[in-house]
């Protein structure tokens, strides 16, 4: 286990050891920071040891970072060569040595023989066989995992809609009245595959041994700022920031804020439909070519304006929530992933609702959204692929010349140092929450109105496909390799796709109920019409609760496995309680009890117990 | 601790032990057999003690039912003194031996001194203040505790309702177009109260000690039977029964026979409505005082007739779930009580809804649900309090006489002798069932209708309060001691009631919608009313959802209670890793690691490791 704490800290030639992650410091931090900084480190290193045949690689990092995150100063006032950094008895020393620019970065290197295993197995050849999750976990970690996971498997449950959806096109089927039976579909389609992702994510976290993971207790996160107090919890001496203030910015500047941004958004969404009107009326006037071409540029327009305008909210939405000042980054991302979520789900699909709902034109319907997919789409890749591969080469050019003025021609490796200083170079991955975001939307369009536009499904798996290649060959080649984080599931997303399927079931209940189908059926009462639709979307819902609380979340092979662990830790704990007491040793294993509270507690072992572990 | 098997192995007179547990074995038992399950027994109880001071009465019979539950055959074919009861390794011998009547019953003693003070305190005298809730869990145990917390709970929730419903009443405001704002207060009503009942259970369930419990594996339930095989998570051979075949039970014949049930409830709803019919054409043929009476007949036939119907289910539904063989006792106890609920409801719902929303006919709808409510109230009154004390007095008299005949006058203790005999002979408490679906339907009546009749907060809560006497006497003064149940909240019914919250919304909304009131405004358009009754419906329901989502279950404190709790034996176990370490004992307490599950495993430390505690 290393960390190479500066440039010169690395022996560049034959290094014995195998580097898994690098700090940077600022070029001009004093050699007496860098020397205690060294022996904090090495003084919870009682022995060093090598842990590649029991953990991942990636695990190894993960452990390195959380043992450095919770490297506490002791005694120390402030950063020993810094006199502006303060410090105090139990503040992570990493996190003030961020926040004051002394530590620039700190990240994982890549393995290149195995990063290039790893991409010709993923992407680097034409293939119909699956991903390889259980590579990509133990060089990525899970959580990346589990998203190409949800990827592909999102792209499988696809295929029947899409298969579905190919001879509706080709045949002409879809002369806007015919999709009700497409509605009926999307309606139980979207229930079904959620459900089946769960138990499906619950396989893949057991194979990886994230299912029964207890959460760590979470350290404030490295933006959070407040007068010193004492944590309740740990008794430790920490920065407080009230409860009430931060309540009071959620509710009464981001609440607004958001409200704000809605208006602008339904505001450009009447612009929009201006511009349609208008370019309507001219084709209405004279017919041709042209303005046939111009029928479609509003939509195009809108498209763009749409993408443009979730990428400034997305900035504002993170300066927001940081500026709200929340303690644990589970509850930053949680806020923010709800701010974002409901702005684009509004930005994205109000003037479908609109157009479906109050409009009643299905052309336009059609129109719109096909418009709106294959424009986000082709936006969406452009930014995501191939920008940062055309940045990353000029880098990578550039620096491929200054490397190798240096070294002589036949050495195929780099030396250490320059895979580093290439490495910190590269783009920061920013995690997965654009990713899903991206799917999330998708599977807004495909689930709430694919029925009237049946290709749209094809057109999904098809950027589905790409955006296997292009996000594999991102993490292999464009982006520094991120820390590994350890997940059981796809966490709030999981939520917010279910949240989608349920407005899924209102709106195809509606396509249906307004469907000249059904109507034709109810001419005599528009009220018995609306009664019957209603009947139908309720009873649909609770079908659709029912089946959610029947199917087990995780399939039964695996629930037994987990109770034969439990039971059997059970059994060895009997084993050992009975041991100890026969060799007199009153080590308090059995119940212990409180005043407060009766129960017998449950003793954690926790991922800290794996450090040591890697140590001995 | 002790454990009396049979009359003869307890002396009448000064016995030195506290008698907590009594096992009641069949007059004609071998004095072979009795001998061998006291040597088992006492095999266990390596040395005895007093837990007293440290675990409630309650707590200490529970310890014993679980290790007299727990005691297994080891090498024994047969119960010794009975063939015909076969044993095979790891099969638990109390229950052989209450399968083949050899063990009559298990049940726990009452102490006298304790019941008259906790008797004393909760129903003996009329007071003002709330009932002894900590005494009624160290007496009976958290489950007991916290059905008695929630039947209070649901009383002083139905205060604000019952204190509108009064002015309605007596200035006879309730003109059946009024009722708007009531139904709206009872929307927020429902959602409101079922959230903060959540956070309470929590914070009792907290002060108890079974907040955080963990389930300790499950046993197979007593009636379970099947072919031997080996349970895939202890590898102890035990019956096993083929999942396939007891689905087929399900869907083959339970389903079919709730249908049928449900079917002849909806005939005998219609019957109902033509009796309902033929009493309103007397009436209106030739008014008189009599005919006036004569209207209520139907309707309290009907009320009759749906409990009749609702017991006989009752015992078809259990007879049923029993057929279905279930293997775990939580498996059936779902089972029964989705086959209830749904009957129940239906049964006792369905004229209800026919009225409401069929024949919209409100004043019938009111004079149903008032009569239908009054009469189960008194029927239920009466079943549950009244006739077990009747039987009860007359067994006691009885019993009195007989013990009389022996014991001096001036003698006022009973010998235990007489106690254990007379408390053998009392009815056997059958757990919080029927208690808790009578609240439900009662939760029913009010959050459904209660619009319409304001008054039935007010009954409901009379009944409430009469129904926390007779219950607190059937316990202290009917029945036997039942073993307390740990508990950390209200299981399945909360989830019950929840549902039933759901419906009132979706009910609610359709009562506004339907209103003179809100039709008068929507005058052009009927269609233009149902769309905005369904929107506010799908809004309220909407809010409902993400209500539940953002008020913790478990309040502020609580949380962090917890979390210093596991905090701390996180610490206190690094210290004692840290020291047997130095000790240079390699007990492997670290992270232990199975080929299939990578988890650094958490460690359980049981309720079993309570009875070891007893006895050292």
């Amino acid at each position: 286990m290393s960390k190479m704490l500066q440039e010169s800290s690395v022996d560049g030639s034959g290094s014995r050891f195998t580097p898994l992650v690098v700090a940077e410091l600022a070029p001009d931090t004093n050699q007496e920071t860098i020397a205690w900084l060294l022996s904090r480190i090495r003084d919870r290193q009682q022995n060093g040891g090598d842990g590649d045949s029991f953990l991942s690689m990636a695990e190894c990092q993960h452990i390195i970072k959380h043992e450095l995150d919770t490297l506490r100063a002791k005694d120390e006032t402030h950063v020993p060569g810094h006199d502006s950094a303060k410090l105090y008895p139990g503040k992570s020393i990493v996190r003030r040595l961020q926040s004051k620019g002394i530590l620039i970065q700190i990240f994982p290197l890549h393995e290149n023989e195995e990063l290039k295993r790893l991409s010709f197995s993923w992407y680097k050849r034409v293939k119909l066989s699956l991903q390889p999750l259980d590579e990509i976990r133990h060089y990525y970690g899970e959580g990346q995992a589990l998203y190409f996971g949800f990827l592909e498997y999102f792209t499988f449950a696809l295929m029947p809609m899409a298969l579905i959806g190919v001879p509706y096109y080709l045949f002409d089927w879809e002369d806007y009245d015919k999709y009700v039976i497409f509605a009926a579909f999307n309606l139980v389609w979207c229930t079904v595959i959620l459900e089946f992702w769960k138990r499906c994510s619950a396989s893949l976290a057991y194979r990886w041994g994230t299912l029964s993971r207890k959460k760590a207790f979470e350290e404030p996160r490295p933006g959070f700022h407040g007068v010193l107090g004492f944590n309740p919890v740990t008794g430790r001496e920490e920065p407080v920031y009230p409860n009430v203030k931060r309540q009071l910015r959620v509710y009464l500047v981001s609440v607004p804020f958001v409200l704000l941004c809605l208006y602008v958004s339904l505001y450009i969404m009447m612009i929009y439909f201006l511009m349609e009107g208008w370019a309507l009326s001219v084709h209405a006037e004279e017919p041709t070519f042209w303005t046939e071409v111009l029928l479609y540029i509003p939509s195009i327009i809108y498209a763009v304006v749409i993408e443009i305008l979730n990428l400034i909210y997305r900035y504002a939405a993170e300066f927001l929530t940081e500026w709200e000042n929340h303690r644990l980054e589970s509850s930053y991302q949680n806020h923010l992933v709800l701010k974002v979520l409901v702005f684009n789900f509004f930005n994205c699909f109000a003037s479908l609702f609109y157009i479906a709902f109050v409009m009643h034109d299905m052309a336009l319907l059609r129109q719109s959204l096909a418009t709106l997919l294959i424009t986000s789409q082709i936006l969406n890749q452009f930014m995501e692929a191939f920008l940062p591969y055309w940045l990353q080469r000029r880098r990578n050019k550039k620096m491929t010349r200054k490397v190798q003025k240096r070294k002589t021609l036949d050495e195929k490796q780099l030396p250490l140092i320059e895979q580093v200083r290439l490495e910190a170079d590269m783009s920061t991955y920013l995690g997965t929450f654009d990713d899903y975001l991206e799917l999330f939307l998708l599977f807004g369009y495909v689930s709430l109105f694919s029925c009237v536009y049946p290709l749209a499904a094809v057109l999904v798996v098809l950027n589905n496909i790409t955006e296997v290649y292009s996000d594999a060959f991102k993490m292999c080649s464009v982006f520094k390799r991120p820390f590994s984080d350890p997940a059981a599931n796809i966490g709030v997303w999981q939520l917010a796709f279910e949240a989608m399927s349920v407005i899924a079931v209102v709106t195809n209940c509606s396509l249906i109920g307004m469907s000249p189908q059904v109507k034709a059926y109810f001419q005599d009462s528009d009220q018995q019409l609306i009664f019957w639709t209603v009947a139908v979307e309720h009873t649909l819902l609770a079908v659709k609760f029912i089946l959610a609380f029947l199917i087990p979340d995780v399939p039964k092979h695996i629930q037994i496995q987990l109770a034969r662990l439990e039971y059997e830790s059970l059994e060895a704990l009997k084993k050992r309680t009975l041991f100890i007491r026969t060799e007199n040793q009153s080590l308090s294993l059995s119940a212990e009890k409180t005043d407060q509270d009766k129960e017998y507690h449950t003793i954690y072992t926790f991922c800290e117990d794996g450090i040591r572990l890697l140590h001995h």
